[in-house]
C-alpha cells in the first residue's frame, strides 16, 4: 500500500509546507501591523492575511482527509494531481486575499471545486470497494465487459 | 486493510459533508447578518453560528483521528457506529448552538462522551496489539478461554 | 503495518488527551473571567488561554500528518520520539502563554524544530521510497555498500 502511496505522501508534505509558508506570512503581518498576540484584531490589512491562514487552517484537514480517501479507495495518481491543483488554488487565494476580500471569491471558488471532485471519488472509490467486498461483484470489470459486448 | 475500512471511509465521507454544510450556514448566515469577511463580529445571532463552526471545525480533526484509531486497532464496525452517533450529535449542536447558546450543552456533552468511548475504544485496540506484537499475548484469547475453563 | 504502528498510535491518543487537557483549561478560563460563549474576547488572561488553545488546535492536524508520514515512509520509531517531544514543547507552551504573552515564545521555537525535523523525515522517507520503487534503487543499502567497501 505504502508503495503506491508515494504521490500522496508527497502532496502531503507540500500541503504542510504550504501551512508553514502561510504562518510565517501571518507572523511577518503582525510585526508589520504591530498586532502583538494574543490579539487577533487589527487594520484591514492584517486582518485579511489572519483571515486567509485561518480559513486554511481550517480547510487543511479537510483536504488532507478527502485526498487520502480518494487515493487509497480509487486512484493515487488522479488524487495527487487533484491535491496539486487544490494547493495551487490556495496558494492564489491567500495571495488575493491579502490583496482585497473580493480578490479571495475565484480561487475559492476554484479550490471548493476541487474538494468536490475529491469527495466524488472518495464516494465512488467506497461504493465501489463496497460492491466488491460485499457484493462479490467487480463494477468496473462488468461495465467494460457490456461495453466491450455491446 | 482496505476491505475492513469501507464503514470508517462512509464515515468519513459523511463527515466531510457535515462540515460543508455547516461553512454554507456561515456563509448564509454573513449574507443574511451582513458581516463581510475578515470580519467576524457581528449580532449575537450570526456569532453564535459563526463559533458553532469553528468548534466543529476544531474538533473534526480530533474526531477523524479517534475514529480510525480505534477502527484500526480495535473494531471498524463498533468505531463506525460511534461514528455516526458524533455526527448526529454535532448536527444537534450546530442547530441548538443557531438557536441559543443553552441550547448547544446537551448535545456539546453527548459528542463529548462518543469521543471518550472513541478515545476508550483507541487505548483498549493500542493495548491489545501492543500485547499481541511485544509479549506475545492474545489477552482476548486467554480472557475467554478463563472464561470458557471456569 | 499496524503492527510498526502501536507506538505511532500511542502518541496519536496522548496527543488527542492533550488537546482535551486545553479544551478543558478553556472552559474553565471562560468561567473564571466570565466570557460565556460566542464571544472570544475578554480580559488578557482569558484571551491568552484562548489563543494558546487556537494555536494548538491548528497545529494539531499538521503535527499528526508529519507524525504520520514521517513514521510509515521512515521510522516508526524516531518519529514516536519526535512526537513525545513535541507534545511535551506543547505542554510548555501552553502553559508559558497562560502567564505571558513572552514565555510562549521559547517552547514555540522548539516545538516548532521538532515539526521541522518531522519534515525532513517525511520528505526523506519519501524520495527513499520512491528511489526504491521507481528506480528499483535502495539508496541506504548502496550507500552502506560503499561505505563498507571504502
Amino acid at each position: 500500500m505504502l508503495e503506491e502511496s508515494v504521490g500522496l505522501g508527497a502532496v502531503t508534505v507540500l500541503a504542510v509546507l504550504e501551512q508553514a509558508y502561510f504562518s510565517l506570512q501571518v507572523i511577518y503581518a503582525r510585526r508589520k501591523y504591530s498586532v502583538s498576540p494574543p490579539a487577533t484584531a487589527g487594520p484591514p490589512e492584517f486582518e485579511r492575511i489572519f483571515r486567509a491562514q485561518a480559513n486554511c487552517s481550517e480547510y487543511f484537514p479537510i483536504f488532507l482527509t478527502v485526498l487520502w480517501t480518494a487515493g487509497l479507495f480509487l486512484s493515487p495518481g488522479m488524487s495527487s494531481v487533484c491535491g496539486l491543483l487544490y494547493l495551487y488554488g490556495r496558494l492564489l487565494y491567500f495571495w488575493g486575499y491579502s490583496e482585497s476580500a473580493h480578490r479571495r471569491l475565484a480561487p475559492l471558488y476554484f479550490s471548493a471545486r476541487v474538494l468536490w471532485v475529491l469527495i466524488g471519488f472518495s464516494s465512488l472509490g467506497l461504493f465501489l470497494t463496497f460492491c466488491r467486498v460485499y457484493l462479490k461483484l467487480d463494477v468496473l470489470l462488468e461495465l467494460w465487459t457490456a461495453v466491450a459486448l455491446y
